[in-house]
């Protein structure tokens, strides 16, 4: 492991005033040691002290994998048939530190309860507080080899997609066309993929987080919405296009210019200095100010890279100012619930002057099937 | 919703004493409203007291899908651009009861700390608990009409796997292998696959977790793990099989036996009435009575479901009485580390006078590739 990289995560401990903050796997975990692990019923934390060595705390059945790291610390391994507590036990007594009161940062929206509740266990004089964000701001600056990974993850999913779509067919189901999807990904080369797909048509569409149905087969007129991506070396794509199936009203077509207006506005206004607010405000604006107003559903976008939903949220409120490295998404849409849901997502990555858009697939409303 | 589902819930609630419990989406929430959401940056919570009605914390986002549960409660919506905190108020107030000490069950081993966060915030003198083991136990005892979606999963499981071995040549990367799996399982109708799968030669395989390796081509004489599983309707397969790619040694075969004879020693010893830690004992027995008992390195196998790793626990000290209905995996392995690992899995569920097996891949030493 890097060395280099717990530097910045100290900086941010002490800005913080943390005494220590733990890691469990995840996206923080993979960017800090390089490494994945998995995330289930055996606990597998680290945690790393303002000062001094970090400790961590292994399922026995890992240990051949967490050596590869070359972890500069203390490592307590723990086997199935004789819990995990005295692994706890023996970590706090190696960070005599925590043993008086001090401030414990926590990946909340990552590490489990029963995690938290093992080190309140052998910790109770500490504070355990919510630093997510604080923690994961380590990753908000994309460099050129992660824009690079993130590319890459984004060009396997637009062939993928361009695939999936010379063999979509009225009549089949939704999960059909999801299946094709998923195997049009792997063999074009992803490692995994960022999310399970949202493959929705006909009034699905227009349920934001929909999930594909056995049970509706897409016919002529349906908007085919399709949110997806590929995932490289960990680094994720997140791409959404919507199609219509043979043909389109110009009721629909009016509505997916809108939604395209909104994210050409976006990405417009997107640079550095701009705040996330901003951002959100120029695509709400377009949407708001249509005819289509009513059907505005969801904040603009957000960041993009080991996880799929990270910092900086492009949303209203969200003061936070973007800097060249941010990657986000901009994914604005609109729902008419029960009958058709337009949504249009590329990633960008911020630049001084303006933004690079990373995802090239045509926008144009195209027709399918 | 069904209320029904409602009812074993509560009886668990009053053995436990338990006040009222949480849900976040998850294989406990599935089970009881028959609906799956994203659990992601934006909190979704089921609030179920022992008496009285229940109550939901949804993101708006989510709203249109959750109208569809017929949910017998209040339900609090909050929006990305104000946050959840209100709502997380609104619910507690509508939860007088919790007002004063109460004690509230969280699925501990599911629910994020941020979740956890959010209701001390607002239920300052509530006690909350570990009671993921008691609250899963409704899904302990699986139904015929349960038990034909894990068969499902399963039959597209061992087709797939099939297909793949067709594929499979000298000189490919583990990650090709494991790209022409995924390919093959969507090819034959998974709905998703139960977890990342693990496609693992030679040294590799001798990490009980290992993850595909871009940059190593299977060899001949190498041993060829895959562990892997479809998902068909949220029920998940998993099964393990080894191979070897154009050849094996005579002791690699005898490596190899020594496991399938646990395997099926393991199966053997399966019945309603015995205790989970005597079918583990039965299966160690074997693999340390070898001369290779100083490779072996985890417990028998896991109940598996709407979970991939649930209850029976089948290890040394669970002295939990196995039933007619739980299914769990039989998974005896031994790894040489640096040379090779050999796991065989299998899926069964118990009956009053044994098991039945679930997954009927062969299991005699095959040489592919």
């Amino acid at each position: 492991m890097s060395d280099n990289r717990l530097q910045p995560l100290r900086e941010i401990m002490r800005s913080q005033t943390l005494d220590a903050v733990g890691f469990v796997p995840g996206p923080n975990f993979r960017w800090l040691f390089q490494r994945d692990f998995h995330l289930m019923e055996r606990p597998l934390l680290v945690i790393v002290p303002v000062e001094g060595d970090a400790v961590a705390i292994v399922p026995n059945l890992e240990m051949a994998s967490f050596d590869s790291l070359d972890f500069p610390g203390m490592v307590f391994d723990w086997r199935d048939e004789t819990g995990y507590a005295s692994a706890f036990q023996k970590a706090a007594e190696a960070l005599p530190q925590l043993m008086s009161a001090s401030r414990f940062g926590l990946e909340a929206q990552r590490m489990r309860v029963f995690e938290l509740m093992a080190l309140q266990q052998v910790l109770p004089k500490v504070e355990f507080v919510d630093a997510h964000a604080e923690i994961s701001s380590l990753r908000l600056l994309k460099s050129a080899a992660e824009i690079d990974l993130l590319k890459q993850a984004i060009r396997i999913s637009e062939e993928a997609l361009e695939a999936t779509l010379q063999e979509v067919r009225v009549g089949q189901s939704e999960k059909e066309i999801e299946a094709i999807l998923l195997r049009q990904l792997f063999a074009h080369g992803a490692d995994g993929v960022s999310f399970e797909p949202i493959v929705a048509a006909g009034d699905n569409s227009a349920q934001p987080h929909a999930s594909a149905r056995h049970d509706y087969r897409v016919q002529r007129g349906d908007a085919l919405l399709i949110d997806f991506g590929a995932r490289w070396r960990g680094y994720n794509a997140d791409i959404t296009r919507t199609f219509f199936i043979g043909e389109v009203s110009e009721f629909d077509r009016a509505f997916y210019d809108t939604v395209l207006a909104a994210n050409e506005a976006g990405k417009a206004a997107t640079r550095a200095g701009a705040t996330a607010a901003q951002v959100d405000d120029t695509v709400q604006k377009v949407l708001e100010g249509s005819q289509f107003a009513a059907f505005a559903r969801h904040k603009t976008g957000h960041g993009l890279g080991l996880d799929v939903h990270e910092a900086p949220q492009i949303m209203r409120g969200n003061e936070q100012m973007l800097q060249s490295g941010m990657v986000f998404t901009v994914e604005p849409g609109l729902y008419r619930l029960g009958e058709c849901g337009v949504r249009i997502e590329d990633d960008i990555v911020v630049t001084d002057t303006g933004m690079e858009c990373l995802t090239s697939f045509p926008r144009d409303l195209r027709i399918v099937g």
